[in-house]
């Protein structure tokens, strides 16, 4: 992986990576420091201070005389949250300032980021992205801009469909309409079902940009009960549209933001025969299923969707290339619809990005990248549990996402978010308040992390003093 | 310029070009062939070839004994369009299938342009962007995704507001917002400006793509009287405010689409004093003004405005780099207003074509490539003039834009242009039928002719054609 860490930050980083996959466990004995510097070809400063580094972090632990073993795992104290109870009504939905804040926060130099919803652009492969856009820009073809229209670059649509049968979901290249991100996918698709006032079910807590698209259009919201580890309470899922004309649902089903929570096989089956019966398209916002920890990129909703009712809604921003802001959605029935609002809303998306990606597709190791990139958050989220067990008070709960770069801490009930939002942006440490994901402002209690970002001592300091801030506050 | 012309075809362009320009005057001899196939390094059969098709156009004409001479200009014949009567009630907006026939059309191979709103791609400095984008590509830093978010690449950002200042505009980087083209520019700032049900007043005829911006978000549009030279009639604006409630108004200035007119500077001084007056923000759409056939670039309304009540909207597609899809919005006091909805719509807008245009603005002739650009436009348009003058029947009556790449012909009133597109259609010839510009389906005897393409005898064809489906349909 191509970073900007230091020397020991970066050994650092493998170790935990290699404890976090199982190629150390829980006992096992760790190389010296002698070897570790002959490994990584470093001072035996630099290994210390790399072991130093794991230490202080709880994954290993120095034993006298005997050197250095890989802790026993002590985040299974931290419980998890239970099921959300949104009011069972439909709320107008009002984004605060604080989400602009948010976004504003992590542009400054300096500022801890636990609060971005973005991963950190160190996990991606700058370099040999960077030499692909060269390349298509280079073999950029004057007719492109015109071939490129709505529905998008075709070779970009064929290898997009490719990585859909290999998921054994039967998508073709004609299916996908290429967007400026998931977010565009997400708002044109949520145009294509719904008119100004509709009713829209959600999970609660919700991720923020969805409830700006639904507030910029101007719906409603129906939040449904969500479990922090298995996600949307299908049979109040149901009980929202029996009692209330729901035009659309809108759910990440694999590793939502901001709860980490995923659907299994199951239940995305159910959802899907739900909706059916019912009538109610469902937008399927998927742009973390490329990041799961474990072996097996979990299914689509969309694998279940035999009539088209599914609006497939994919991204390389959070995976692959973010500054590149190609998105896609495969929108079933409603294809046609929504690459119409497309050419209506901004024509078309630019040829270089999308050309730069059917050739990284193509041509280079995609899955390669995204091993490394998943074994680098799995790492990171047990740092982030670890710290969280280290350092925040008694009573805080932690979800356990088994994907993605994103948890929830359910803070002890007196604890108040924006209050601490407030507190910590003064010392420059971001985080994402509770309330930004519920129209109804619930989760007064709760904060939004982000484990996207290589651990560094910066980030352990920022947790250590979270920690504080929230024990003060108690 | 970079074109795929043939050699015979590039030799008309080159002397069309000059005629346009006055470097060659009516009645002035032009080089003889024999001179001229010296001159261009080609057969004297390919520079009679070139010749002909001069002759074919009428811009030029043989003397026997005596050579070739440049015509006198016969297109004074074709009467201009009078001021058009748009009913003053306000009128849901509801855009035809046909606007995505034509959009779809223009990329099919084969198909005479004359119907797309785009101007060709042959006319872009291609060789030279692409290679700006590799270099931009090959030095894309790993934070421009952060960097870029709104209101975008601050170096992009100050080459824009260099050009602000060059036309005597105080506009600052900080008041720039980058977006996916114009057409998110315009459809952020409709948003930012009204709510579903709201009036908006635009000229009659007016451009499809802003009549859909108003669709998409459920405006009414109050058409207004527009004359084909002059532009918006001032005082049924007033009117029009004066008698309904109207949130906005959106208009292009100069060289608008799609009847060419341009309002002059006393007419802009005035347009914004009388907004200011009855507090009605101005969308300024000016996507066309860099296209100016004449010495000087017309002023921006905003040029006037002191208040921060004009949203002037700019873009690249159409003058330099049509799939980079990077346009900008210098939004007065609704700046922030948008930058949240661009954020909430898009989050950004790509990151290599923002650099790619940054390093092509300040390293590149940007104004040598317009010079040329302008010149290829004025020389197309008299060729257009020309053929509607030649093979159009009696009773047309034509614009005569000083910039841009559209026009506007108005048919004898018998003439239904919604049936004369379906029958160029079957031909292969695209047309722009007049009820595409109009919420109240005005202008059936109207069409939009786009003149922004090389002369081709494929060209000269199509325009033949036409004028022989409209003379047997009378």
């Amino acid at each position: 992986m191509e970073t900007g860490l230091r020397q020991f930050e970066a050994i650092a980083q493998a170790l935990a990576e290699a404890i976090a996959c199982g190629v150390y466990r829980p006992g096992d004995r760790l190389p010296s420091i002698r070897q570790s510097s002959r490994t990584h070809g470093v001072a035996m400063g630099t290994a210390l201070r790399a072991y130093d580094e794991l230490e202080a972090r709880g994954l290993i632990e120095a034993r006298a005389r005997s050197g250095y073993f890989v802790s026993a795992p002590r985040v299974a104290r931290l419980p998890e949250p239970e099921q959300t109870t949104p009011a069972r009504r439909s709320t107008p939905v009002e984004v605060s300032e604080l989400v602009f804040r948010l976004l504003d926060e992590i542009k400054i130099a300096g500022f801890a980021p636990p609060g971005s919803a973005f991963p950190s652009p160190e996990l991606f492969p700058l370099a040999t992205l960077s030499r692909v856009a060269a390349s298509a820009a280079r073999r950029l073809d004057r007719w492109s801009s015109v071939r490129d229209l709505p529905p998008g670059n075709a070779e970009l649509r064929r290898l997009i469909a490719k990585r859909y049968q290999l998921h054994g979901c039967a998508v073709q290249p004609d299916d996908i309409l290429i967007t400026n991100g998931a977010l565009e996918a997400i708002g044109l698709s949520l145009q294509a079902l719904t008119r100004p006032g509709d009713a829209v079910a959600i999970k609660s807590p919700t991720f923020y940009a969805t409830l700006q698209a639904i507030e910029r259009l101007g719906l409603r919201a129906v939040e449904v009960a969500t479990h922090a580890r298995t996600g949307i309470d299908l049979s109040e899922l149901e009980r929202a549209i029996r009692t209330q004309r729901v035009h659309a649902c809108i759910l990440m089903t694999s590793f939502q933001n901001p709860l980490g929570s995923t659907l299994d096989d199951d239940k995305k089956r159910d959802l899907v025969a739900l909706l059916q019966r019912h009538s109610v398209p469902l937008i399927e916002d998927d742009v973390y299923a490329e990041l799961h920890h474990g072996a097996l990129r979990p299914r689509p909703a969309k694998y279940f969707d035999r009539s088209g009712q599914v609006l497939h809604c994919g991204s390389f921003a959070k995976c692959l290339a973010p500054g590149f802001r190609v998105g896609w959605v495969a929108a079933g029935r409603w294809h046609e619809a929504v690459r119409r609002l497309k050419l209506m809303t901004s024509i078309a998306t630019a040829s270089i990005p999308q050309a730069a990606l059917a050739s990284y597709l193509r041509d280079q190791p995609f899955d390669r990248h995204l091993r490394s990139l998943r074994a680098s958050l799995a790492s990171q989220l047990q740092s982030m549990v670890t710290a969280i067990d280290r350092y925040f008070p008694p009573g805080c709960r932690a979800s356990r996402p088994e994907g993605g770069y994103l948890l929830w801490v359910e803070l002890p009930e007196q604890i108040d978010a924006l209050q601490l939002h407030a507190q910590a942006e003064k010392e420059q440490i971001s985080i994402a308040p509770g309330p930004l994901f519920s129209p109804q402002r619930r989760y007064r209690n709760c904060i939004r992390l982000n484990f996207g970002h290589p651990w560094t001592g910066a980030m352990e300091a920022a947790m250590r003093r979270l920690g504080e801030l929230i024990t003060a506050a108690r």
